[in-house]
Protein backbone atom coordinates (compact mmCIF):
# COMPACT_ATOMS: atom_id res chain seq x y z
CA UNK A 1 0.00 0.00 0.00
CA UNK A 2 1.22 3.49 -0.84
CA UNK A 3 2.65 5.51 1.70
CA UNK A 4 0.33 8.88 1.66
CA UNK A 5 2.17 12.02 2.96
CA UNK A 6 -0.07 14.94 3.23
CA UNK A 7 -3.49 15.53 3.86
CA UNK A 8 -5.97 12.51 4.07
CA UNK A 9 -8.62 13.31 1.74
CA UNK A 10 -11.95 14.19 3.48
CA UNK A 11 -10.62 13.84 6.96
CA UNK A 12 -10.55 17.28 8.77
CA UNK A 13 -8.37 18.43 11.18
CA UNK A 14 -10.70 18.03 14.47
CA UNK A 15 -11.88 14.78 13.05
CA UNK A 16 -12.58 12.83 16.05
CA UNK A 17 -12.42 8.85 15.67
CA UNK A 18 -13.33 6.58 18.90
CA UNK A 19 -10.65 4.01 18.59
CA UNK A 20 -7.18 3.17 16.76
CA UNK A 21 -8.91 1.00 14.47
CA UNK A 22 -11.18 3.67 13.01
CA UNK A 23 -7.79 5.77 12.57
CA UNK A 24 -6.26 3.03 10.53
CA UNK A 25 -9.42 2.11 8.62
CA UNK A 26 -9.41 5.83 7.67
CA UNK A 27 -5.83 5.80 6.39
CA UNK A 28 -4.78 9.04 8.77
CA UNK A 29 -2.42 6.23 11.28
CA UNK A 30 -2.35 2.63 9.71
CA UNK A 31 -0.70 0.59 12.40
CA UNK A 32 -2.95 0.13 14.74
CA UNK A 33 -0.46 -0.46 17.92
CA UNK A 34 3.15 1.48 17.02
CA UNK A 35 3.07 5.36 17.71
CA UNK A 36 5.22 5.89 14.33
CA UNK A 37 4.04 4.99 10.50
CA UNK A 38 6.81 5.19 8.37
CA UNK A 39 9.84 3.19 7.09
CA UNK A 40 13.76 4.12 7.25
CA UNK A 41 13.35 4.92 3.54
CA UNK A 42 10.20 6.64 2.44
CA UNK A 43 9.99 8.59 6.00
CA UNK A 44 7.40 8.53 8.67
CA UNK A 45 4.14 10.06 7.72
CA UNK A 46 2.14 10.28 11.17
CA UNK A 47 1.92 9.64 14.69
CA UNK A 48 0.27 9.06 17.61
CA UNK A 49 0.32 10.57 20.70
CA UNK A 50 -0.89 8.69 23.52
CA UNK A 51 0.72 9.75 26.83
CA UNK A 52 3.19 6.84 27.41
CA UNK A 53 6.54 8.34 27.01
CA UNK A 54 7.63 10.26 30.19
CA UNK A 55 9.87 12.77 27.85
CA UNK A 56 7.10 14.11 25.80
CA UNK A 57 6.07 17.33 25.94
CA UNK A 58 2.92 18.66 24.28
CA UNK A 59 3.12 22.39 23.46
CA UNK A 60 0.19 22.54 21.24
CA UNK A 61 1.86 23.80 18.16
CA UNK A 62 5.01 22.38 18.90
CA UNK A 63 5.69 18.80 20.31
CA UNK A 64 8.68 17.34 21.87
CA UNK A 65 7.86 13.43 20.62
CA UNK A 66 9.76 10.80 22.42
CA UNK A 67 10.58 8.02 19.74
CA UNK A 68 10.64 4.14 19.87
CA UNK A 69 11.86 1.25 21.74
CA UNK A 70 13.85 0.54 25.16
CA UNK A 71 10.81 0.12 27.04
CA UNK A 72 10.08 -2.86 28.66
CA UNK A 73 6.70 -4.87 27.44
CA UNK A 74 5.62 -5.82 30.89
CA UNK A 75 6.14 -2.47 32.91
CA UNK A 76 6.33 0.27 30.18
CA UNK A 77 8.97 1.74 31.45
CA UNK A 78 12.49 2.63 29.75
CA UNK A 79 15.05 0.16 30.38
CA UNK A 80 17.54 0.05 27.78
CA UNK A 81 19.14 2.88 24.92
CA UNK A 82 16.61 3.83 21.97
CA UNK A 83 18.37 3.78 18.92
CA UNK A 84 18.02 5.92 15.59
CA UNK A 85 16.66 3.03 13.60
CA UNK A 86 13.23 1.82 11.93
CA UNK A 87 10.58 3.81 12.98
CA UNK A 88 13.06 6.47 14.90
CA UNK A 89 15.03 6.63 11.36
CA UNK A 90 11.48 7.12 9.38
CA UNK A 91 11.12 10.28 11.86
CA UNK A 92 14.96 11.56 10.95
CA UNK A 93 14.50 11.06 6.92
CA UNK A 94 10.83 13.21 7.26
CA UNK A 95 13.36 15.86 9.32
CA UNK A 96 15.94 15.40 6.85
CA UNK A 97 13.32 15.49 3.36
CA UNK A 98 11.29 18.00 5.35
CA UNK A 99 7.93 15.72 4.76
CA UNK A 100 4.61 16.53 6.77
CA UNK A 101 3.72 14.04 9.53
CA UNK A 102 -0.11 13.75 10.53
CA UNK A 103 -0.77 14.13 14.03
CA UNK A 104 -3.19 12.05 16.13
CA UNK A 105 -3.59 12.69 19.95
CA UNK A 106 -5.26 10.34 21.99
CA UNK A 107 -6.94 11.00 25.25
CA UNK A 108 -4.68 10.78 28.07
CA UNK A 109 -4.39 12.50 31.10
CA UNK A 110 -0.75 14.24 30.56
CA UNK A 111 -1.57 16.85 28.43
CA UNK A 112 -4.35 19.57 28.08
CA UNK A 113 -3.95 19.55 24.15
CA UNK A 114 -4.97 15.80 24.57
CA UNK A 115 -8.74 15.09 23.20
CA UNK A 116 -11.72 14.35 25.61
CA UNK A 117 -12.80 10.83 24.18
CA UNK A 118 -10.66 8.89 21.88
CA UNK A 119 -8.71 10.23 19.21
CA UNK A 120 -8.59 13.37 17.28
CA UNK A 121 -6.63 14.07 13.77
CA UNK A 122 -4.69 17.60 14.61
CA UNK A 123 -3.33 18.45 11.31
CA UNK A 124 0.48 18.10 9.72
CA UNK A 125 3.52 18.99 11.39
CA UNK A 126 7.35 19.30 10.36
CA UNK A 127 9.68 17.77 12.03
CA UNK A 128 12.24 20.29 12.50
CA UNK A 129 15.10 18.82 14.47
CA UNK A 130 16.09 15.67 16.16
CA UNK A 131 18.34 14.76 19.02
CA UNK A 132 19.41 12.18 21.31
CA UNK A 133 19.44 12.72 25.77
CA UNK A 134 19.96 10.90 28.85
CA UNK A 135 15.81 10.09 29.43
CA UNK A 136 14.43 10.52 32.64
CA UNK A 137 15.14 7.00 32.85
CA UNK A 138 18.44 7.65 32.61
CA UNK A 139 18.76 6.08 29.39
CA UNK A 140 19.25 7.55 25.96
CA UNK A 141 16.51 8.32 24.06
CA UNK A 142 15.80 10.18 20.34
CA UNK A 143 13.40 13.18 20.67
CA UNK A 144 12.15 15.09 17.83
CA UNK A 145 10.45 18.45 17.57
CA UNK A 146 7.41 19.27 15.84
CA UNK A 147 5.98 22.25 14.46
CA UNK A 148 3.05 22.56 13.41
CA UNK A 149 2.35 23.75 9.75
CA UNK A 150 -0.71 26.86 10.46
CA UNK A 151 -0.61 28.53 7.20
CA UNK A 152 -0.43 26.51 4.45
CA UNK A 153 -3.98 26.34 2.98
CA UNK A 154 -4.05 30.28 2.82
CA UNK A 155 -0.55 30.35 1.29
CA UNK A 156 -1.39 28.37 -1.41
CA UNK A 157 -4.81 29.89 -2.19
CA UNK A 158 -2.99 33.25 -2.28
CA UNK A 159 -0.50 31.94 -4.37
CA UNK A 160 -2.62 30.37 -6.82
CA UNK A 161 -4.61 33.08 -7.22
CA UNK A 162 -2.11 35.74 -7.70
CA UNK A 163 0.28 33.98 -10.00
CA UNK A 164 -1.67 30.42 -11.14
CA UNK A 165 1.33 28.76 -10.23
CA UNK A 166 2.49 27.19 -7.68
CA UNK A 167 4.96 29.98 -6.02
CA UNK A 168 4.62 29.34 -1.95
CA UNK A 169 6.92 30.09 0.46
CA UNK A 170 10.79 27.88 0.98
CA UNK A 171 9.00 25.92 3.83
CA UNK A 172 5.87 25.20 2.32
CA UNK A 173 7.06 24.69 -1.07
CA UNK A 174 9.56 21.89 0.68
CA UNK A 175 6.75 20.23 1.79
CA UNK A 176 4.98 19.95 -1.78
CA UNK A 177 7.55 19.82 -3.73
CA UNK A 178 9.30 16.99 -1.86
CA UNK A 179 7.00 14.68 -3.80
CA UNK A 180 8.05 12.09 -5.93
CA UNK A 181 9.76 13.79 -8.51
CA UNK A 182 11.99 15.36 -6.27
CA UNK A 183 12.78 12.19 -4.50
CA UNK A 184 13.26 10.20 -7.80
CA UNK A 185 16.16 12.44 -8.72
CA UNK A 186 17.88 12.84 -6.27
CA UNK A 187 17.26 8.23 -6.28
CA UNK A 188 18.78 8.62 -9.31
CA UNK A 189 21.59 10.22 -8.49
CA UNK A 190 22.22 8.30 -5.10
CA UNK A 191 22.00 11.74 -3.33
CA UNK A 192 25.40 12.52 -5.39
CA UNK A 193 25.91 16.06 -6.21
CA UNK A 194 25.90 16.44 -10.04
CA UNK A 195 28.41 19.22 -10.03
CA UNK A 196 31.19 18.15 -7.18
CA UNK A 197 30.07 14.17 -6.82
CA UNK A 198 29.51 14.90 -3.18
CA UNK A 199 27.11 12.86 -0.87
CA UNK A 200 26.70 14.29 2.30
CA UNK A 201 26.19 11.81 5.33
CA UNK A 202 24.10 12.58 8.35
CA UNK A 203 23.25 10.08 11.45
CA UNK A 204 19.79 9.42 9.59
CA UNK A 205 21.21 8.90 6.28
CA UNK A 206 22.29 10.96 2.57
CA UNK A 207 20.78 14.66 2.36
CA UNK A 208 21.01 16.86 -0.94
CA UNK A 209 18.26 18.54 -2.91
CA UNK A 210 16.51 18.96 -5.78
CA UNK A 211 17.17 22.11 -7.71
CA UNK A 212 14.36 23.74 -9.98
CA UNK A 213 16.74 25.02 -13.27
CA UNK A 214 14.47 27.26 -14.33
CA UNK A 215 12.81 28.38 -11.17
CA UNK A 216 9.21 27.15 -10.53
CA UNK A 217 7.95 30.78 -8.79
CA UNK A 218 6.61 34.13 -10.61
CA UNK A 219 7.92 35.40 -13.01
CA UNK A 220 9.96 32.58 -13.94
CA UNK A 221 6.74 29.69 -13.86
CA UNK A 222 9.35 26.79 -14.81
CA UNK A 223 7.98 23.13 -14.38
CA UNK A 224 8.08 20.26 -11.53
CA UNK A 225 9.34 18.36 -14.20
CA UNK A 226 12.48 16.05 -14.30
CA UNK A 227 14.13 17.65 -17.16
CA UNK A 228 14.10 21.07 -14.99
CA UNK A 229 15.53 19.14 -11.80
CA UNK A 230 19.01 19.11 -10.57
CA UNK A 231 20.75 16.60 -7.48
CA UNK A 232 22.74 18.74 -6.25
CA UNK A 233 24.80 19.31 -2.55
CA UNK A 234 23.87 22.23 -0.81
CA UNK A 235 26.84 24.46 -1.26
CA UNK A 236 26.00 23.98 -5.41
CA UNK A 237 22.50 24.77 -4.62
CA UNK A 238 23.20 27.75 -2.91
CA UNK A 239 25.44 29.22 -5.78
CA UNK A 240 23.02 27.45 -8.41
CA UNK A 241 19.73 30.15 -7.57
CA UNK A 242 22.23 33.06 -6.95
CA UNK A 243 24.29 33.18 -10.04
CA UNK A 244 27.62 31.74 -8.57
CA UNK A 245 27.63 28.99 -11.89
CA UNK A 246 25.29 28.70 -14.56
CA UNK A 247 24.94 25.74 -17.60
CA UNK A 248 25.63 26.17 -21.30
CA UNK A 249 23.69 24.46 -23.95
CA UNK A 250 26.48 21.94 -24.70
CA UNK A 251 25.64 21.22 -20.30
CA UNK A 252 29.16 22.28 -20.02
CA UNK A 253 29.60 24.22 -17.06
CA UNK A 254 30.25 28.16 -16.39
CA UNK A 255 31.50 30.23 -13.45
CA UNK A 256 33.07 26.88 -12.29
CA UNK A 257 35.98 24.31 -12.72
CA UNK A 258 33.55 21.67 -12.61
CA UNK A 259 31.81 19.00 -15.05
CA UNK A 260 28.08 18.51 -14.85
CA UNK A 261 27.48 14.53 -14.37
CA UNK A 262 24.31 13.45 -16.31
CA UNK A 263 22.56 9.91 -15.49
CA UNK A 264 21.51 8.21 -18.80
CA UNK A 265 17.81 8.21 -18.14
CA UNK A 266 18.20 11.87 -17.06
CA UNK A 267 17.21 14.25 -19.74
CA UNK A 268 17.73 17.90 -19.10
CA UNK A 269 15.81 20.89 -21.54
CA UNK A 270 18.26 23.00 -22.61
CA UNK A 271 15.48 25.46 -23.07
CA UNK A 272 15.94 25.84 -19.07
CA UNK A 273 19.63 25.99 -18.41
CA UNK A 274 19.56 28.76 -20.88
CA UNK A 275 16.60 30.50 -19.30
CA UNK A 276 19.12 30.04 -16.27
CA UNK A 277 22.13 31.40 -18.01
CA UNK A 278 20.00 34.78 -19.25
CA UNK A 279 18.52 35.35 -15.91
CA UNK A 280 20.87 34.43 -13.36
CA UNK A 281 24.53 34.47 -14.17
CA UNK A 282 26.54 37.47 -14.26
CA UNK A 283 30.20 37.37 -15.28
CA UNK A 284 30.51 40.54 -14.95
CA UNK A 285 30.13 41.09 -11.46
CA UNK A 286 31.77 38.16 -10.29
CA UNK A 287 35.04 39.09 -11.53
CA UNK A 288 34.49 42.97 -10.51
CA UNK A 289 34.21 41.46 -6.55
CA UNK A 290 37.33 39.38 -6.95
CA UNK B 1 25.53 56.40 10.65
CA UNK B 2 24.33 53.30 11.74
CA UNK B 3 22.51 51.38 9.41
CA UNK B 4 18.95 49.93 11.29
CA UNK B 5 17.63 46.98 9.96
CA UNK B 6 14.35 46.14 11.70
CA UNK B 7 11.43 47.93 12.65
CA UNK B 8 12.14 51.53 13.74
CA UNK B 9 11.02 52.04 17.37
CA UNK B 10 8.26 54.38 17.63
CA UNK B 11 7.36 53.61 13.87
CA UNK B 12 4.14 51.30 13.08
CA UNK B 13 3.13 49.99 9.86
CA UNK B 14 0.82 51.98 7.85
CA UNK B 15 2.39 55.28 9.59
CA UNK B 16 1.74 58.28 6.46
CA UNK B 17 4.39 60.69 6.21
CA UNK B 18 3.86 63.58 4.01
CA UNK B 19 7.10 63.44 1.72
CA UNK B 20 10.59 61.98 1.49
CA UNK B 21 12.12 64.75 4.17
CA UNK B 22 9.79 63.23 6.87
CA UNK B 23 10.84 59.76 5.99
CA UNK B 24 14.06 60.40 6.16
CA UNK B 25 13.91 61.79 9.59
CA UNK B 26 12.19 59.07 10.75
CA UNK B 27 15.44 56.98 10.18
CA UNK B 28 12.69 54.87 7.90
CA UNK B 29 14.38 55.55 4.25
CA UNK B 30 17.15 57.78 5.28
CA UNK B 31 18.20 58.80 1.55
CA UNK B 32 15.74 61.68 0.59
CA UNK B 33 16.34 61.15 -3.46
CA UNK B 34 17.56 57.30 -4.00
CA UNK B 35 14.62 54.37 -4.22
CA UNK B 36 17.34 51.87 -2.49
CA UNK B 37 18.67 52.32 1.15
CA UNK B 38 22.00 50.63 1.49
CA UNK B 39 25.53 49.66 1.05
CA UNK B 40 27.11 46.25 -0.91
CA UNK B 41 28.96 45.58 2.15
CA UNK B 42 26.37 45.92 4.31
CA UNK B 43 23.17 45.04 2.54
CA UNK B 44 19.69 47.49 1.92
CA UNK B 45 17.83 48.53 4.99
CA UNK B 46 15.20 49.70 2.98
CA UNK B 47 13.14 50.87 -0.41
CA UNK B 48 10.53 53.05 -1.62
CA UNK B 49 8.41 52.16 -4.74
CA UNK B 50 6.65 55.32 -6.49
CA UNK B 51 5.95 53.88 -9.54
CA UNK B 52 8.92 54.94 -11.68
CA UNK B 53 10.01 51.73 -12.85
CA UNK B 54 8.16 49.88 -15.64
CA UNK B 55 9.37 46.48 -14.65
CA UNK B 56 7.61 46.79 -11.31
CA UNK B 57 4.91 44.67 -10.26
CA UNK B 58 3.04 45.28 -6.84
CA UNK B 59 1.26 42.57 -5.62
CA UNK B 60 0.59 43.75 -2.40
CA UNK B 61 2.42 41.03 -0.04
CA UNK B 62 4.79 39.78 -2.84
CA UNK B 63 6.37 42.80 -4.76
CA UNK B 64 8.04 42.62 -7.70
CA UNK B 65 10.84 45.65 -7.67
CA UNK B 66 13.31 47.12 -10.65
CA UNK B 67 16.93 47.79 -9.55
CA UNK B 68 18.47 50.85 -9.84
CA UNK B 69 20.44 52.45 -13.11
CA UNK B 70 20.24 52.69 -16.69
CA UNK B 71 17.55 55.69 -17.00
CA UNK B 72 18.00 58.90 -18.76
CA UNK B 73 17.92 62.04 -15.96
CA UNK B 74 16.22 63.76 -18.71
CA UNK B 75 13.08 61.42 -19.97
CA UNK B 76 13.43 58.96 -17.04
CA UNK B 77 13.33 55.59 -19.66
CA UNK B 78 15.78 53.00 -19.67
CA UNK B 79 18.61 53.55 -21.40
CA UNK B 80 21.25 51.07 -20.93
CA UNK B 81 21.87 47.58 -19.26
CA UNK B 82 21.39 47.76 -15.20
CA UNK B 83 24.43 46.26 -13.08
CA UNK B 84 24.64 44.50 -10.35
CA UNK B 85 26.37 47.14 -8.41
CA UNK B 86 25.90 49.41 -5.75
CA UNK B 87 22.38 49.24 -4.59
CA UNK B 88 21.55 46.87 -6.67
CA UNK B 89 24.01 44.53 -5.15
CA UNK B 90 23.43 45.70 -1.14
CA UNK B 91 19.83 44.32 -2.42
CA UNK B 92 21.14 41.34 -3.57
CA UNK B 93 23.15 41.02 -0.07
CA UNK B 94 20.25 41.18 2.06
CA UNK B 95 18.70 38.96 0.03
CA UNK B 96 21.60 36.45 0.70
CA UNK B 97 21.65 36.90 4.00
CA UNK B 98 17.83 36.83 5.11
CA UNK B 99 17.86 40.55 6.04
CA UNK B 100 15.00 42.30 6.65
CA UNK B 101 13.93 45.33 4.49
CA UNK B 102 11.60 48.31 5.22
CA UNK B 103 8.84 48.92 2.37
CA UNK B 104 7.24 52.43 1.84
CA UNK B 105 5.22 53.24 -0.84
CA UNK B 106 4.48 56.48 -2.35
CA UNK B 107 1.77 57.61 -3.93
CA UNK B 108 1.20 57.17 -7.69
CA UNK B 109 -1.05 55.81 -10.14
CA UNK B 110 0.34 52.41 -11.36
CA UNK B 111 -0.86 50.36 -7.99
CA UNK B 112 -3.66 49.88 -5.72
CA UNK B 113 -1.60 49.42 -3.15
CA UNK B 114 -0.32 52.68 -3.41
CA UNK B 115 -1.54 55.18 -0.82
CA UNK B 116 -4.00 57.36 -1.36
CA UNK B 117 -1.46 60.43 -0.35
CA UNK B 118 2.36 61.08 0.82
CA UNK B 119 4.40 57.89 1.84
CA UNK B 120 3.36 55.03 3.72
CA UNK B 121 5.55 52.44 6.15
CA UNK B 122 4.52 49.25 4.76
CA UNK B 123 6.29 46.87 7.54
CA UNK B 124 9.37 44.25 6.64
CA UNK B 125 10.38 42.58 3.65
CA UNK B 126 12.15 39.80 2.64
CA UNK B 127 13.64 39.15 -0.40
CA UNK B 128 13.33 36.00 -2.17
CA UNK B 129 15.17 35.67 -4.91
CA UNK B 130 16.77 38.11 -7.36
CA UNK B 131 17.45 37.93 -11.32
CA UNK B 132 17.94 40.07 -14.36
CA UNK B 133 16.18 40.14 -17.77
CA UNK B 134 15.86 41.83 -20.73
CA UNK B 135 13.18 44.49 -19.51
CA UNK B 136 10.29 46.28 -21.44
CA UNK B 137 12.73 48.73 -22.99
CA UNK B 138 15.33 45.91 -24.60
CA UNK B 139 17.50 46.59 -21.90
CA UNK B 140 18.88 44.26 -18.76
CA UNK B 141 17.14 45.22 -15.79
CA UNK B 142 17.92 43.50 -12.21
CA UNK B 143 14.69 42.14 -10.31
CA UNK B 144 14.13 41.38 -6.92
CA UNK B 145 11.00 39.64 -5.54
CA UNK B 146 10.22 40.47 -1.86
CA UNK B 147 7.65 38.90 0.21
CA UNK B 148 5.96 40.59 3.40
CA UNK B 149 6.66 38.88 6.84
CA UNK B 150 3.37 38.41 8.51
CA UNK B 151 3.40 37.14 11.28
CA UNK B 152 7.02 38.11 12.82
CA UNK B 153 5.46 39.52 16.34
CA UNK B 154 3.01 36.72 16.25
CA UNK B 155 5.79 33.92 16.20
CA UNK B 156 8.27 36.02 18.68
CA UNK B 157 5.74 36.13 21.80
CA UNK B 158 4.49 32.73 21.44
CA UNK B 159 7.79 31.86 21.29
CA UNK B 160 8.95 33.55 24.14
CA UNK B 161 6.28 32.63 26.32
CA UNK B 162 6.66 29.24 25.65
CA UNK B 163 9.88 28.80 25.81
CA UNK B 164 11.80 31.65 27.51
CA UNK B 165 13.68 31.75 24.38
CA UNK B 166 14.33 32.63 21.05
CA UNK B 167 13.25 29.68 19.50
CA UNK B 168 11.14 31.08 16.27
CA UNK B 169 11.14 29.08 12.90
CA UNK B 170 13.85 29.17 10.25
CA UNK B 171 12.61 32.21 8.18
CA UNK B 172 12.50 34.53 11.10
CA UNK B 173 15.74 32.80 12.88
CA UNK B 174 17.27 33.90 9.72
CA UNK B 175 16.37 37.71 10.53
CA UNK B 176 16.53 37.62 14.10
CA UNK B 177 20.30 35.66 14.03
CA UNK B 178 21.51 37.85 11.42
CA UNK B 179 22.84 40.43 13.39
CA UNK B 180 26.29 41.70 14.43
CA UNK B 181 27.34 38.36 15.61
CA UNK B 182 26.44 36.28 13.04
CA UNK B 183 28.13 38.83 11.11
CA UNK B 184 30.83 39.08 13.01
CA UNK B 185 31.90 35.14 13.01
CA UNK B 186 31.15 35.05 8.90
CA UNK B 187 33.67 38.12 8.66
CA UNK B 188 35.91 36.77 10.75
CA UNK B 189 36.86 33.70 8.73
CA UNK B 190 36.04 35.86 5.64
CA UNK B 191 33.01 33.63 4.44
CA UNK B 192 35.29 30.17 4.73
CA UNK B 193 34.62 27.27 6.42
CA UNK B 194 35.98 26.17 9.62
CA UNK B 195 35.44 22.49 8.08
CA UNK B 196 36.57 22.63 4.73
CA UNK B 197 38.11 26.00 3.64
CA UNK B 198 35.31 26.53 0.90
CA UNK B 199 34.17 30.15 -0.05
CA UNK B 200 31.36 29.97 -1.33
CA UNK B 201 30.91 32.37 -4.37
CA UNK B 202 27.76 33.67 -5.88
CA UNK B 203 27.24 36.77 -8.46
CA UNK B 204 26.51 39.14 -5.18
CA UNK B 205 29.50 37.83 -2.91
CA UNK B 206 30.38 35.43 -0.65
CA UNK B 207 28.14 33.18 1.07
CA UNK B 208 28.41 31.23 4.36
CA UNK B 209 26.26 30.12 7.49
CA UNK B 210 26.64 30.72 11.40
CA UNK B 211 25.69 27.72 13.08
CA UNK B 212 25.09 27.31 16.98
CA UNK B 213 26.96 24.38 18.09
CA UNK B 214 24.71 24.24 20.95
CA UNK B 215 21.04 25.14 19.48
CA UNK B 216 18.88 27.56 20.12
CA UNK B 217 15.63 25.99 20.33
CA UNK B 218 14.11 24.37 23.24
CA UNK B 219 14.97 22.50 25.21
CA UNK B 220 18.61 23.06 24.29
CA UNK B 221 19.02 26.77 24.97
CA UNK B 222 21.99 27.53 23.66
CA UNK B 223 22.91 31.09 23.80
CA UNK B 224 23.24 32.92 20.64
CA UNK B 225 27.13 34.25 21.39
CA UNK B 226 30.42 34.06 19.65
CA UNK B 227 31.82 30.88 21.68
CA UNK B 228 28.57 29.01 20.31
CA UNK B 229 28.95 30.03 17.02
CA UNK B 230 30.69 28.35 14.16
CA UNK B 231 31.29 29.78 10.34
CA UNK B 232 30.35 26.81 8.13
CA UNK B 233 29.04 26.25 4.88
CA UNK B 234 25.97 24.98 3.81
CA UNK B 235 27.10 21.41 3.17
CA UNK B 236 28.58 21.23 6.73
CA UNK B 237 26.23 22.88 8.34
CA UNK B 238 23.65 20.16 7.24
CA UNK B 239 25.92 17.58 8.53
CA UNK B 240 26.46 19.38 11.88
CA UNK B 241 23.15 19.40 12.47
CA UNK B 242 22.32 16.50 11.56
CA UNK B 243 24.90 14.62 13.43
CA UNK B 244 26.96 13.71 9.98
CA UNK B 245 30.63 14.94 12.35
CA UNK B 246 31.14 16.67 16.07
CA UNK B 247 33.93 18.00 17.84
CA UNK B 248 35.92 16.48 20.35
CA UNK B 249 37.39 18.14 23.75
CA UNK B 250 40.44 19.05 22.01
CA UNK B 251 38.48 20.40 18.92
CA UNK B 252 39.33 17.63 16.76
CA UNK B 253 36.86 16.82 14.30
CA UNK B 254 34.84 13.13 15.10
CA UNK B 255 32.97 11.42 12.01
CA UNK B 256 34.82 13.09 8.60
CA UNK B 257 38.67 13.24 8.01
CA UNK B 258 39.35 17.23 8.46
CA UNK B 259 40.92 19.51 10.67
CA UNK B 260 38.48 22.33 12.86
CA UNK B 261 40.45 25.93 11.85
CA UNK B 262 39.98 28.06 14.79
CA UNK B 263 40.59 32.08 14.43
CA UNK B 264 42.73 33.41 17.19
CA UNK B 265 40.59 35.52 18.07
CA UNK B 266 37.80 33.09 18.23
CA UNK B 267 37.09 31.13 21.65
CA UNK B 268 34.52 28.05 21.46
CA UNK B 269 33.33 27.16 24.65
CA UNK B 270 34.21 23.27 24.62
CA UNK B 271 30.84 22.98 26.86
CA UNK B 272 29.01 23.25 23.71
CA UNK B 273 30.63 21.47 21.88
CA UNK B 274 30.36 18.31 24.32
CA UNK B 275 26.70 18.88 24.51
CA UNK B 276 26.55 18.33 20.33
CA UNK B 277 28.81 15.51 20.15
CA UNK B 278 26.39 13.62 23.22
CA UNK B 279 22.79 15.35 21.42
CA UNK B 280 23.53 14.87 17.82
CA UNK B 281 26.03 12.63 16.87
CA UNK B 282 25.27 9.09 15.98
CA UNK B 283 28.89 6.71 15.20
CA UNK B 284 26.60 3.92 15.97
CA UNK B 285 23.65 4.62 13.31
CA UNK B 286 26.52 5.81 10.72
CA UNK B 287 28.45 2.49 10.70
CA UNK B 288 25.45 0.71 10.32
CA UNK B 289 23.68 2.80 7.42
CA UNK B 290 27.30 2.31 5.20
Amino acid sequence: MERIFGEIEGIKEGHIFSNRMEVSLAKVHRPTQAGISGSQNEGADSIVISGGYEDDKDFGDIIIYTGHGGRSNETGKQVADQQLKRQNLALAKSCLEGLPVRVIRGKHKGSIYSPNEGYRYDGLFLIEEYWRKKGKSGFYVWLFRLRKIKNLKLIVEESEEEYKSKRVPTQIQRIIRNTNLSRKIKEMYRYKCQVCDIQIETSSGYYAEASHIKPLGTPHNGPDSLDNLLCLCPNHHVMFDFGGFSIMENFEILGIDAKLTIHKDHTINPKYTKYHFEHFYSEQNRTDLK
